[in-house]
């Protein structure tokens, strides 16, 4: 019997857990003292009422043997995915509903759809990124590659053509950094991609966050992109699911690898090994893309929006580097005096009882900054922004 | 770009999507003839109270701020793994809260568990069984070895001293055949799994229909099977929640292989690839073990296993051989006159519209045999055995 040795590559402890580690200690060494947690991406605003309902009534059918749905389709319901469809209309972008596939969060299918690829091929990463990128495929032994992200690119690492890969990771906008990918950049790397005959995992966790017109909200709305890309997306974010557990991913038909038709590669994956997401959970959402449901997320969003801007109006005003705060909802922040992230971590949360998440946990790049989601609720991100203002960053070296 | 090649070595259609093609081409050409589905193992009673009430509730939590929730312990809130640890001492088992991991559902995590093990393993699966087994690990290209289950060892097929074997399938009571292990047979499970170093992945989906004490529910009943076995259980059928979306994975600390605890790399696996399950789902599945939902389920659980009564009775009427009928929800029974699985459905479907599974679906020692499940509604059994004894089997060579 031999375990997956991979396995015994990874780091022993997975980012949030050491985070969470921390907070736990300093919680019990200063119970006075009140914690902010603008660390880990999770939502605070509650569901919208929209979603409630939907899921309320999806409640009341499960217990009534008229309306009770035993096994769903795995890929999801047909109505979730036509409603995807409508929303992906509203982009210009055309899919059929047989290319969704509803799924129980991106983390999930980000991980998963390494099934369908060789173990074989190479992948490129950007650094830094969303550690789950490489720890999947560590998990697999697969040959990894980095591509640098830094103040000088603005953190949306370009391709270089010096470098062939199979599999190409982009999160844009970016997880940790905020950064996102005009068209321009995005034709570049599918005419990159479709020249190495690679396969785009393009992350648009996201998208939602985008208010900027000119900037693209699918990779689809690049031409040819469905010849080489599979977009994942989640309601995580668009819509509070980080608790209710919803995602979607998109593999166009036009997607041949191999001779295969990844589209049918997935199917086969989802029904063999998963049995789809609760059909309550369907239905709530649904409810996300009726006009109530979207201008109630919309709110949120604006919430959410808000938020990141006055953090980003504080780190302007101390003259501190950032990307990121519009866009997207997350602040990648230049650590003061040039900070390893980890001791500015230590130092924010001794300081101030803020939690972020440093730098390096993204990757190497990530060292010296230091990660703030806009996640918080007003009065927190208020407070948090009043007490940074406070720090004497020019005591620091001390 | 290479695609997992393994994936071409899977037959074309998962068995079940076939069966809903076969029905689908009935029902068009006979839209005026009934069909009667004892075919896939859906459940048709709808949820209890207690998880309705249940359910409901956790919805209203997550509309309001101060009791929203986001995300949650990728393994499982401590609530459920807690009170599924109450379940197991009933039982007379001692599990810890941190040896349960709460998944979407047995399926799941019976195929993503071949994570933590290296494709270089050589698995051992009983014919016939549950068709994900072989399934997932063709994905894998591991080597696959069968042990043959037939009407001489009443389908439970036992250890082979001669074959050598790195993980082992055991599912009891059995899908699809409705045979249950004894103790003394799991026992000699047991010694051969720690003999072999090998692990035992044992399928207890369906113990709750084990009502003979002296058969053992849980592998964790056998002394030692601590060491040798990972059991996953299932809310799909205990509690109806096939389309709800729950089970837990059962990993003991004792549980070490090639120097690494299995709980651990599990414990690694799901942060990494997975975001745990709803709250709201979760908050449904700790009410099936209250009191109220407990009493609740035994009533639905009851229904099923009258079910399996009639049909078995039906059975013994006509003389016709069958296992299962008791402690499980599955009738296997030979076909009459030797017809060849799928025959007998196109035939059966033809004559009566019930829609059996045809036993070849399963591995090839499931030819000429066939399985009915006990989850239809009474008023559709008891019309499904009056259809069957109508049948003149005499005939049916011609």
């Amino acid at each position: 019997m031999k375990i997956n040795d991979n396995y015994l590559k990874l780091k022993d402890s997975y980012l949030f857990s050491l985070i969470a580690k921390k907070v736990k200690e300093h919680t019990k060494a200063h119970p006075d003292k009140d914690v902010i947690r603008l660390g880990i991406g999770d939502v605070t605003l509650p569901l919208v009422p929209a979603v409630i309902n939907a899921m309320g009534h999806a409640v009341l059918e499960m217990g009534n043997t008229d309306t009770f749905k035993g096994y769903g389709e795995e890929q999801g319901y047909s109505f979730l995915r036509k409603a995807i469809c409508g929303y992906y209309a509203k982009k210009a972008v055309t899919l059929r509903d047989d290319e969704i596939f509803i799924s129980d969060g991106a983390k999930s299918d980000l991980a998963d759809i390494l099934d369908i690829f060789s173990p074989d091929n190479t992948v490129l990463i950007p650094d830094p990124v969303y550690p789950v990128y490489m720890d999947t495929n560590i998990m697999d032994g697969r040959k990894i590659s980095f591509m640098n992200g830094n103040a000088s690119n603005g953190f949306l690492p370009m391709p270089d053509k010096n470098v062939r890969t199979d599999v190409i990771y982009l999160c844009s906008p970016n997880n940790p950094t905020g950064a996102v990918y005009s068209k321009e950049q995005l034709k570049s790397w599918v005419a990159y991609a479709l020249e190495n005959d690679a396969v785009l995992l393009f992350d648009g966790a996201y998208e939602i966050f985008i208010r900027d017109e000119a900037l693209p909200t699918s990779i689809y709305q690049i031409e040819e992109a469905k010849e080489c890309a599979i977009e994942f997306c989640s309601f995580s974010k668009m819509a509070g699911f980080t608790g209710t557990r919803c995602g979607y991913t998109v593999i166009p038909h036009e997607l041949i690898r191999g001779g295969a038709a990844l589209n049918k590669l997935w199917l086969r994956r989802q029904t063999t090994k998963f049995n789809g997401v609760p059909y309550i959970v369907q239905r709530g959402a649904e409810a996300v893309f009726s006009d109530e449901g979207m201008t109630q997320i919309r709110n949120d969003i604006d919430y959410y929006i808000n938020n990141a801007r006055i953090i980003a109006d504080t780190l302007t005003e101390l003259g501190i580097w950032f990307a990121g705060g519009e866009n997207a909802p997350y602040i990648w922040m230049k650590c003061p005096n040039e900070m390893p992230s980890w001791d500015f971590f230590d130092y924010l949360l001794d300081k101030t009882g803020i939690v972020g998440t440093p730098g390096a946990g993204f990757g190497a790049n990530g060292e010296n900054f230091f990660r703030l989601t806009a996640f918080g609720g007003r009065e927190n991100v208020i407070a948090a922004t009043q007490r940074i203002k406070k720090l004497r960053f020019d005591e620091m070296r001390e």
